[in-house]
């Protein structure tokens, strides 16, 4: 009988531009995954994000983009292709037995059996740069760079950060543990 | 006729012991409030919390504590004292204009007029300590230490890091905005 393990399926560096890279392991550090483009304590915002102007410089919550295994085949599903390659999206970590990942509240912690700790930011919206890339993978697919991100609208994932250094490496299992919650009156 | 505005009613740096001690304007850093003791990137983890051991360094999203006015104004009229005082508790800045603060989500920002911006972690589990110095201030009535911790339970306040460093003044308006949620499906 299988039982379903929340583990590691793969990880990624992306230097600069998509493809990222599979790796077997990673340094994770207070900044992020080291060798990776998002790696970094702070950041400046690429566009005005009210009351903030571009290149305001703020604490870095994106070190780390998740997906998921199986929401990674449902996105391939409904493009017709047979599978997608997390490094394709430039994804570092790409987890399984996790099937609604992109669902996880911001704040929710990853525990990995390794030691590294990771908090969830948030959705990561999907973008027409992975969509651009996958179009020039598949260039006889029509509007490939435009579909890809209305397919992966609920499904593309998390942004989270560092919460405790240490290795983290293929195969690795994990667990979730949610946002803190406020108790019921005793009033 | 008067509008609500959300606004800083109180600022509060504590050393080392209670109670803090009120100040006109902060010094806002990638660590936190200058000069507090919860100040600093990392912290280590005062005791087990599964799986990290005692003693594990982890970012510190701990870096400052809020209180709401209303809510405060509610833990003193269970407890029958006329008010609490924020820096008795070690609050280090005391909202209005915002009464259920303790219920925000995790993830949630709040965008304060002069710059800074904080990261709400999430809510901060009254304890003892604080019951402990209240009683000393009301030294004949009975229990306090103890109900202190069960009259706040559900409005205690929240605990954040910063995201966007600067200088914090009493007075100041601010905005709150939700985590980023995943979109319904277009599926």
């Amino acid at each position: 009988m299988n039982q379903t393990i929340a583990r590691v399926e793969a990880l990624c560096l992306t230097v600069k531009d998509l493809p990222g890279e599979h790796v077997d392991e990673v340094q994770v550090d207070w900044e992020g995954f080291v060798g990776d483009k998002h790696y970094g304590l702070t950041r400046k915002l690429g566009r005005h994000h009210q009351p903030y102007t571009r290149g305001t410089e703020v604490r870095n919550t994106r070190q780390v983009s998740l997906v998921s295994r199986e929401e990674l085949d449902e996105i391939a599903a409904r493009l017709d292709l047979s599978h997608i390659d997390p490094a394709w999206l430039g994804a570092n970590l790409t987890l399984s037995g996790l099937p609604n990942l992109t669902q996880l509240a911001p704040g929710s912690q990853l525990h990995f059996e390794g030691g590294v700790g990771l908090v969830v930011d948030g959705y990561n919206a999907p973008c027409t740069t992975a969509g651009g890339y996958l179009q020039t993978l598949f260039p006889d697919r029509e509007k490939l760079t435009n579909r890809f991100p209305k397919a992966a609208v609920d499904l593309r994932g998390l942004v989270a950060w560092v919460r405790v250094p240490g290795v983290l490496r293929l195969g690795e299992s994990f667990s979730v543990e949610a946002p803190r919650s406020v108790p019921v009156s005793q009033a």
